[in-house]
């Protein structure tokens, strides 16, 4: 019943894809059974789909001291915040999936404060929702703490990066109008 | 008198730079004289930095129908509203000398709602800032106003993507603790 | 691996319960398999826990214009926007099961402003927002929008009592820290 | 001057009242010579009023360890957070009699933060206020305050019922555009 | 019982004043009994009381299209708006006597959104509580509002400064932790 | 290619100036070369004029423990936070020149916060960003920690009457419509 389209400014026909571009359809088919809709709605401006992608595997598959789940929880958490109807849905599933605790997945996605939360997610967390308040800048104290909770500078740059890049993918989300596709919902479950 | 430093995480010997970087510091140097800080703090982590300098210039340099000087227009706006000092002081400096309107760009840097704007800067600069709002989603209403003033799907695309990135840069500001070069400040006047 | 306890202050032996509540347990375990925690929480002060549910059976079961799966879209949409950890869970589960479309039901506790909403229902989740705002007082104009989109002065008593009431069980869930049962999270899907 | 309707949805002719409610005007009008506009104003629902009055009584009449005055206190300061004008009018009469104290009752009716309170309902009226936040949850050290403050568990429990139930009846005032009775205002000075 | 002490910063002795000062004290003992203690606060520092009370005579009592009661309808509105206990307390009663309807002086106190304001008199609280609100600037299209329901330019002029000042006294108020003198509550009852 | 009216209200042709205000737009013109809109547009209105002028210097220029200065640098902070395009404007060329800092003076204009202040400047800073805040009332420990900075009673009045005064005057200006003199952009850089 759910309104699948991709974007409000429509997608490109699969026909004339790039070849790059029509390759990450393929292997998103093979790998899961669809595409989701962020790339059919970048596919319609080729450069932003490069430039978004690239950006994307930097900060959740670049080497660190971050788990996948816990870059799948910063963005969660984040986009349960910015309400995005889109990231919550499709990164919902990937931490339920990734993060190996769907219980755990779910709550971040409702409310990271009052979800059950190991010490050091929530530093992460906290500090997530730091940097996505308008007007954010860290102080000394602030950084203190997430070095005494076991984070590195660059993980620390990494948290930061990943709260603040999914802060601007949920305001995409919402200049388009995308849509979860359906399939997320039972994903991971 | 002003703290300089690029980054609290520090700024890497620029003897061991990877060429790409490098050039982009010669560039710099040889164009305006410095090295803005965002490129030093950046170069600590090259993946970061050409993912960041890639989706940068496919925002601020590529084809579309927003001229130069409407793309930093956005940029100072939307940092404004989020008291960035890096940004509003860096890309201050360059809707200065872009816009070719110093005092309009000074204005845009206090408050774009009471700068002596256009009515297409006005409309960009307010679908800017929604776009800027926590929770933002752009209602059916908001695209058609923006298309009576004469934005093109793509130039929608671009105003939201603009102003959603520099959120993002913005946050990374406050997180790494970037302060302007004062070298900006005389830019332009 | 969530933390299951109903509330921060404890819940009482079953064995000396009331009849009456020591009845709703039953009930609850032969419908749905188990006592929702808000019973368990609420079983440690029976007068509360007959106010409570007197006053909730009134207003989601009480004869009246709108239907169950509405009345429970109206208390996930304020739960959501209150964050609500217990109540998304366990209304958001209850909205699954009593309005038949799963997807519709998850995408309202995300966001109700972002889901595909019928013109009804939206007018329903936009008053019930309103409700939920501090300080709300409504105006006529918002009254007679409402009666214009079929609901009866009845009616909008009822979202606005439903919204408000459930502001309040919300904020108590928040006060006992009530966590949810990990069987509402598959129910419904 | 002021209007004093109860409702904009209108009220019940007396005539035709059913017994306990008719009851309830009767011992008003001999207790204080009026009955209350939210007598008159529910009465149009008589399952709604009794669930109401139930709650209430529960809640502002129950045994425990917070006085009549106590209790009061907390529903004019959450009131006044709320601007709500039945509200603040009718129960800062009821404070101002049964608080014994008429000008800390109006002091608590601008702004709890800057009346004259003792350390007990200091700590009491800023856990009724941060209840009365919305997307309020208790962290462990705010029970722990509360707790040093001389408040045992059931009387934390009883100022967070009170402070959330009035701020659903703040909300149902807002949304029946429910006037005080110009009685009140002279009430207790 | 409630603590009447001027300021935080203490009064000076009576025998020292100037006489300037000294005669404001004598009339207001003549007039009203006593000398409120923002006279007795700002005694302390003689050039502040001077330059304080001549823009409040020229606000209050210059000529111009807005009544003695307007003028005090304003303060009591943006002082409740901001919750400041000494001017709502003081200028409250002033309004109360000077608006010869005490019922409407207290409504406002509490919140002049659900007051029952004359056309007029909504139009100029309104506006105040615009010009109250942080980042205010006001848009043609409200100023046209003002013209349009029969104020002036310079009554326009005369709403915004009162709100604005009153907004500054409030906040010196609250600076010296100003408290009302305990006669002020039952004047103009 | 700014608007430079002084007030959307117009102002009054100098030849009818009563002495006092054209003695202080000749001073003007002697001293910076031109008459700043905000007398252009108080003149107006004489009696205005000279309250806000007589207030003005004696927090400006009267005798205390503030530096000129500092009590620029105040006018900045506040003003820039309330986004006044004006005094931004106007008392930024002022704190440039008095401060002999001008990049720290840009710095303040764009945000306090993350501007290079020393402890003195950042103590008195937060103080009259508290001040700038709706519903402000001071705590002790707030004007303890003043005085552990080296503040006077005198010296944390003169800060919260700067701070709150000129919340009044960027109100004003945003009432007005009041737009700088091109002439500031330049000064003291």
């Amino acid at each position: 019943m759910a309104d699948e389209r991709p974007s409000r400014f429509g997608e490109p026909p699969e026909a004339g894809l790039p070849d790059d571009i029509a390759s990450v359809y393929a292997k998103n088919r093979e790998r899961i059974g669809f595409v989701p809709n962020v790339f059919r709605a970048y596919a319609k401006r080729p450069d932003h789909f490069r430039a978004f992608m690239a950006y994307h595997d930097v900060l959740m598959k670049g080497e660190g001291g971050l788990s996948r789940a816990e870059r799948e929880a910063i963005v969660v958490a984040v986009s349960a915040e910015n309400k995005c109807q889109y990231c919550v849905t499709a990164h919902g599933a990937a931490l339920r999936i990734l993060g190996k605790d769907p219980v755990l997945a779910d709550q971040i996605a409702i409310n990271w404060r009052t979800a059950a939360l190991s010490p050091r997610w929530r530093a992460m967390l906290a500090f997530a929702s730091r940097v996505n308040e308008p007007g954010f800048a860290a102080g000394d104290d602030e950084i203190e703490t997430l070095r005494a909770a076991g984070f590195s500078d660059d993980d620390i740059w990494d948290i930061a990066a990943i709260a603040a890049f999914f802060g601007f993918s949920n305001r995409m989300a919402g200049a388009l109008d995308m849509r979860p596709n359906s399939e997320f919902y039972a994903m991971g479950r």
